[in-house]
């Protein structure tokens, strides 16, 4: 099937790839590129899309492909073109044509890879990362004797030496480089001229797939795929909505939460917007908190700081416009210790992006959490993706929310208790019925100095978002 | 997640659940829906679509639900909403709601299900089809103690209780009832609209991806997805070319297999168009010969007829124009049977569409080939997908193609053989070399009377197509 091959300089992988040896030194891996997944039956595919790890050092979209690292050596297994392949897929590139593009050594085919793995060492000895891809891994397991114990989500009990291996490349990845965020600044072009399209569209009784249809378009029609599945509803206090059916009705606000990915680089950007074109007077005092407090959280993403920190923080500003709108009645940061400010903002502040929107969220929280942190057991704060201190070249999202989610505000532990003591107050709340959700996201590069908004561009004060929303008509 | 129910009446549902206890009986039966397939971690998945058995006798799309018939009754089993699903994912339709629009007598929680199955009579008795995705086979196989050797692909050898179910199922999907047509009719105008788009869009230059673009828009501005992975290229001769990364120049032919899928029918449509808006006469000339075989195929899907007759036919009406073009010598129906048309229609002619686009091609040729034919070992013949009598009600496509396909005709024991026993002449192919691949396909019903071309009004004569093409500029 189809085998992309990079189009960039050799070097940016094999660079990558002499990082890694850097850190794991002589311990030979092995990483899958895992395959197809089938969507009714197995001739009907969804989009292939090579494994993060895999596609970081070699550049390379080849299903079922091995990327096999030995002590002085990076090798790739391929599955042979079998008879009737050249019919149904064409021709592929050979083995030369794909060791210049990925500047490995040697390209073999995949049956010779158990004895190149017995070569390296046998099972025990090479390091793996679990495939993500059930298939995959199932192959893996069997390759390498890992036991995962047949589970198809993450898995957190690494072995010693897969846990090396998983630190290393975490390590290695963690910072963008130059190609890196060459692609990802492609990326955040297209998701601008998606969330524009998208604003351009909107009108009452517009229907939310036509919305997304138009969005999206503007990543298809630049050859880029969906970074993730984009949210886009009328309903935007359910955070995670994959349906699109709503219908777009004046007074209604709209949430979208879409990104174009490039070259495997990953965008994700957030913005709400009127459907009407005009917030009216208590939304547009709830998105000028949320603006607030997501600028001030943009502006503190630089070397040395603590994500937690930056995300409790954006946490106090909430409740303070909170308590200044009269919906939470309290001293500030007392509401934050005491998870107030969660019963708007449920979520974390926001997570790596690079290869993967979560980036390497495949490894669980091994990736986010630097060494010697969990997450938290409080509500709200133990959604949060990323507590590191910030280094320069992290690439991070930065997407405070507020929402009127019933099931937390209904909740007797949650928005019943802060009721009784006086903290909420629902009859002001009352005044903002028509805010169901608001995020307002941004992708920020950490620098040596001050952050570099990658998605600055894309309108969110008021007035731009109102000045775009049905310029199509 | 999502759970999708349907908006048609229930008794669609309850309908067709009868026709399959009226075939099965007393026995008990499996169907599983499937879960959502992660694409490069657990939370980035692929679009939910729920596995088509299930969908069929359901409506709906419930991630991970299952579907259990017992002798009297219709239970389906859902995963409950855990704790922050309300948060992630809306509140989702209860029980009741959900036995309501699918019309089954009970919505239970999953964890009841082995209890279920126990009282069914466990196991054994009870009958199940393999899952396509992995992960819920693996569960399945837990759940019902099947062994299917941890393979991914299709199963053929499966168990006599396994069988019967399968063939009884493919008895009661094998012919569209009315809800079946209505929503095929659906998807194949959104086809419609994304081909002429498409044709719209098209001029020397442009990039197929972009191509590709505007025709999906039209399938996902209607709220619709894409029935199978889009072709949209102008290698045509690469029959299942997944890449889109080629440019449009002056004298190729874009050819786009393409279709809709509307409530998850699909439909399945190809059009060749030339990218300058007029064909060469050398083009003109195959293609008129292709569109000649087609429609007379078309007009052969009546009841009783065998499909693989038609296939033949096609193969004879083709062999005969690339005689009267020079390109073959001989006798049209000896050339068939020496599979010398294979060279240049090395497929088969179509296949049954409904819920899949290869309609339950999950069971491998169980539904495709009719009990006691089997697939011929012949090239070309061998990749006939339907081989069964039509019967009114079954919705067929027919794709008749003329390709060059360089690993074919370069073949020693393909166009070799062919070009020293003097069938085929390479001086007189010589001519036709701007004529890389053309395939012409319509989704056609098979009725009573005469055969309804469910996609007739996609321009297919050449005047209708060149009409088309570059139409936005």
């Amino acid at each position: 099937m189809a085998t992309l091959l990079p189009t960039q300089d050799p070097r940016v992988f094999s660079e990558r790839r002499e990082r890694l040896a850097a850190r794991v030194g002589a311990t030979p891996a092995l990483l899958l590129a895992g395959g197809y997944r089938p969507r009714n039956y197995p001739d009907n595919v969804y989009p292939y899309r090579a494994a993060s790890h895999f596609l970081y050092f070699t550049g390379a979209q080849i299903p079922d492909a091995a990327l096999l690292k030995t002590a002085g050596e990076w090798q790739l297994f391929i599955e042979p073109d079998g008879p009737g392949h050249a019919l149904w897929h064409g021709e592929t590139p050979g083995p030369d044509a794909i060791a210049r593009a990925t500047g490995v050594s040697r390209v073999r085919p995949l049956g010779e890879l158990p004895e190149a793995l017995a070569a390296a060492g046998g099972a025990d000895a090479v390091a793996t990362l679990p495939a993500t891809d059930p298939s995959t891994r199932a192959r893996q397991g069997a390759l390498l004797a890992r036991d995962w114990g047949g589970r198809a989500g993450i898995v957190t009990d690494l072995g010693e030496r897969d846990a090396a291996l998983a630190d290393a490349i975490i390590d290695v990845r963690l910072r963008a480089d130059t190609a890196a965020l060459e692609h990802t600044r492609e990326a955040v072009s297209a998701t601008r001229a998606g969330h524009l399209a998208g604003m351009a569209l909107t009108a009452p009784g517009a229907r939310e797939y036509q919305i997304r249809a138009a969005i999206e378009h503007e990543f298809f029609a630049r050859g880029m795929q969906c970074a993730y599945g984009s949210i886009v509803s009328v309903n935007g206090e359910v955070l995670h909505n994959d349906t699109h059916l709503g219908t777009l009705r004046a007074g209604d606000l709209l949430l979208v939460d879409a990104g174009a990915e490039h070259n495997g680089w990953a965008s994700d950007v957030t913005r709400t917007w009127p459907v009407t074109g005009r917030f009216s007077a208590t939304q547009r005092a709830i998105y000028e908190l949320v603006l607030h407090v997501q600028v001030e959280a943009c502006d503190r993403v630089r070397a040395g700081a603590r994500y937690r920190d930056i995300h409790l923080g954006a946490g106090v500003t909430l409740a303070r416009g909170l308590v200044d709108l009269g919906i939470l009645h309290g001293d500030p940061e007392g509401l934050v210790e005491r998870g107030a400010h969660a019963l708007f903002f449920p979520h974390g502040l926001g997570h790596i992006i690079g290869l993967d929107v979560h980036d390497m969220e495949d490894l669980g929280d091994r990736a986010g959490y630097q060494a010697g942190r969990s997450r938290s057991e409080q509500f709200g704060l133990g959604y949060l993706r990323l507590d590191r201190d910030l280094e320069p070249g992290m690439i991070v999202t930065i997407e405070p929310g507020f929402y009127q989610v019933p099931a937390i505000l209904n909740h007797e532990e949650l928005g019943g208790k802060f009721a009784r003591d006086g903290t909420l107050s629902r009859s002001a709340l009352e005044r903002f019925h028509d805010v169901r959700g608001i995020r307002i996201e941004d992708d920020v590069l950490c620098t040596g100095g001050d952050p570099d908004v990658l998605t600055h561009d894309i309108p969110k004060d008021p007035a731009g978002v109102e000045s775009q929303v049905g310029a199509a008509r």
